[in-house]
């Protein structure tokens, strides 16, 4: 009889463990105060190429004005064209590559956007609401960027191409890494 | 004659110079738009020890939302026991430290903080308000740091002791690297 109950008791401890393992990953309550950026989830989120970690998230961890991003690209891959309504800044720690940037100006669409080579070592600024990728475009090396975004979770439009109309651009809300946390938003006590 | 005039015609252009070339060092127009971080001004405003370089600010480029800096604390030196109505997330580049925090109670000070040994490759957030302070406790090597504000400009309360009452800390503002910059505000054009 003891070895009957044995199973289903070792199956449910296992799927509460589960359970408690995917709520914590968003929980903003116990974490560690200092985390080893090694041992942060990191995932592609569906995106070929890339690594992401998010080291201060809005929905992970309860950040209410800014928003901190590891971000890894391997040879060859890219950022979406897109445009957000926050402040941007990227910080190059590894690599080269190229930043793609349409000024905000009176047309329709982005058009042809403005070419800068990013480097190990630099830093730039993306003005808000302009259209803007970036690509890894060295052949051998990863290129990896601390992003810095305000006014999180970020609230990104995709462009297909650069002559898509900005009123045409696809809202993708919640943002690839936010979409786990979503549905368990941090509640407001204030 | 052609001599007599040489000289205060040699020392007009050297103070035009000087003039340009202070004035744009608080100019929100005219940096390029990837920056070498290498390249860009660092001092340690007076406070020994301390390498600072504003690599995203307010008064200097023009944020109004987030600020990033990159600092390298030697090997002793350390920032003051201070508070701040922002959030603020640090990432650690190089070195080891120690973060000394004293969580926000119903007590009239600080009193007795905790201590968090901070490490490269380690990220942490400090909690608005919190009195806190960094060190770097290694005998020998650097402690170097990203540390990303909200809110810009800083408005910094600091601490004598961890005894001192909240209302008695005293407000610096502009903050050490603000006050070059301070007395020409970025105009708000919208």
């Amino acid at each position: 009889m003891c070895k009957a109950y044995l199973l289903p008791i070792v199956l449910l401890t296992w799927v509460l463990l589960a359970v408690t393992l995917l709520a914590s990953d968003c929980s903003i309550n116990g974490f560690p105060l200092v985390r080893n950026i090694s041992a942060l989830p990191q995932s592609n989120y569906g995106r070929e190429g890339l690594s992401h970690i998010t080291l201060a998230g809005s929905l992970i961890h309860g950040m209410k004005e800014i928003e901190i991003w590891l971000q890894t690209f391997s040879p060859g891959s890219h950022t979406p064209i897109h445009r957000h309504s926050c402040e941007e800044v990227f910080v190059v720690l590894k690599g080269t590559g190229t930043l793609y940037l349409a000024s905000d100006s009176h047309r329709k669409y982005p058009d042809n956007p403005k070419m800068y080579p990013v480097f190990a070592n630099s830093t730039f600024i993306v003005p808000v609401n302009d259209a803007h990728q970036v690509w890894n475009t060295d052949d051998s090396e990863d290129l990896q960027m601390l992003v810095i975004v305000s006014r999180p979770p970020v609230k990104v439009f995709i462009y297909e191409d650069w002559s898509m109309p900005h009123t045409a651009a696809r809202l993708k809300y919640p943002y690839y890494w936010d979409e786990q946390c979503f549905d368990s938003p941090v509640r407001d006590e204030l």
